[in-house]
């Protein structure tokens, strides 16, 4: 059954602007919130729970075939307002499609199945993580992990940026990174901390192989000295001298092509 | 000699709000505004003309030898309130400096002191476009070419996502993509497009050599029929077969990556 929503302040409304809007809450109520098309097609294929299912009367006309779909699995289903469609968007012209579903568990990485591994250390930035998750699923990284701290993965601009990708590749979060890298390491992988500066090792002339991955740092401070120690090497894209650094959704790209030894016209 | 400006009312704050906000007042008045420390000083290194300097007190007791700098060369200068300083800022938290600049005219690229360029068609974000700029310059692209329709590149975004890139590049813009191309093929260079999918050369298999050059296209909808049409051939960055592309920022870091053969673990 379906009910309509028309008003602002209808309770389901509010709740799902606070989702949309805070991570504490979507940590509290174990649940975050998808918006458009695309991103409500690939919760679908995921397999995740939808508790709620809000869309338009404009969207359901286009796109019947889909509400179907989602209508057979969420538990709720509600017609709203362009104007309450508005209000629980993250963009300007929402396409006039939310699901409201559970908060994936950290998975636990099955460490003996894998040979790459991406880490993230306080990435602050929503559209830099969203488009790290991107760029890490369209070039074949596999696994990706976390820190604690730094922006939250289910930020509705994270999301976005991500373009699916967060349903796609497996996440796990982690609290200490040095202890997270140590485990790694233990394990047989070679982590690299990827820095601005001339370091040991240069991406380009450095050669891939067996187990490895790499961690990526915030973007004003970089990467924690306790993950600059414990990390197997360091590597550096070369730069010319005036600049600075790279932007960290970049140099991300960059680094994951090489470990993923894509530039490697020889074995290719 | 130096005024103080209190009043948001001001003849000149008012002019600095609309040359921050409005692309088409900053062609009108021929002029762009600069914020912040690090890109203050590099419109001081750079020689543009600069016809005033807002700062306020508290950034001059902390920076009072760039303040002396930009100075000698300002036309006018003016001390600022904090709140006025909010004001005219494209940040939440402005360090307290911001210079009002001639707009650099578009150069002439001189074709025969190059071998590689990069062409941007349409790119509509500002952080795409100011991340763009940034890569290119830390890995030693000198020219780009700007296609006229897409983000101004003077926008305040781009500007600080480049990170001061716009004022080390040789920045020129074209109307005309096709013809653009064609003139630039007639002097010898090879411009490859950037593809999402399946095309004539794989980059990372594909060796780049003599004068080319890559173009980068719109976020959603890509490089027009007419810049495809007319290209040396097609690139593209292999990926996974779930993911529709990737970030244009990144896409582009990826490529200019391999056309500047920084991933070549031979020559380097």
């Amino acid at each position: 059954m379906t009910f309509e929503i028309t008003s602002k302040d209808n309770a389901y409304i509010k709740r799902a602007k606070k989702i949309l809007s805070s991570s504490k809450f979507r940590k509290q109520e174990n649940c975050f919130l998808v918006e458009g098309l695309r991103m409500c097609e690939e919760v679908l294929k995921s397999g995740n729970h939808i508790s709620e299912c809000y869309y338009t009367q404009k969207f359901f006309e286009k796109f019947e075939d889909i509400i179907s779909c989602i209508g057979k699995v969420s538990e709720k289903n509600f017609i709203i307002s362009e104007k309450i469609s508005k209000l629980i968007s993250d963009t300007d012209t929402p396409q006039g499609i939310f699901c409201i579903c559970e908060l994936p568990q950290s998975v636990q990485i099955r460490i003996e199945e894998i040979d790459r591994i991406v880490l993230l250390e306080n990435i602050q930035n929503p559209s830099n993580l969203g488009s790290i998750l991107r760029t890490c699923d369209a070039l074949g990284i596999k696994n990706v992990a976390i820190s604690s701290s730094g922006c939250d993965v289910y930020n509705p601009k994270v999301l976005r940026g991500s373009m699916g990708a967060i349903f796609r590749l497996n996440i796990c979060f982690f609290e200490n990174t040095s202890q997270f890298i140590t485990s790694l390491q233990n394990q047989g992988f070679k982590i690299y901390a990827t820095v601005p500066r001339n370091d040991s090792f240069i991406v380009g002339q450095t050669k891939f192989s067996g187990k490895c991955g790499i961690i990526l740092g915030n973007e004003g401070n970089g990467l924690s000295n306790e993950a600059l120690d414990i990390c197997f090497g360091k590597i550096t894209i070369p730069m010319n001298k005036d600049s600075e650094s790279l932007n960290v959704a970049v140099a991300a790209g960059i680094s994951i092509w090489e470990i993923m030894n894509r530039g490697n016209k020889i074995n290719e």
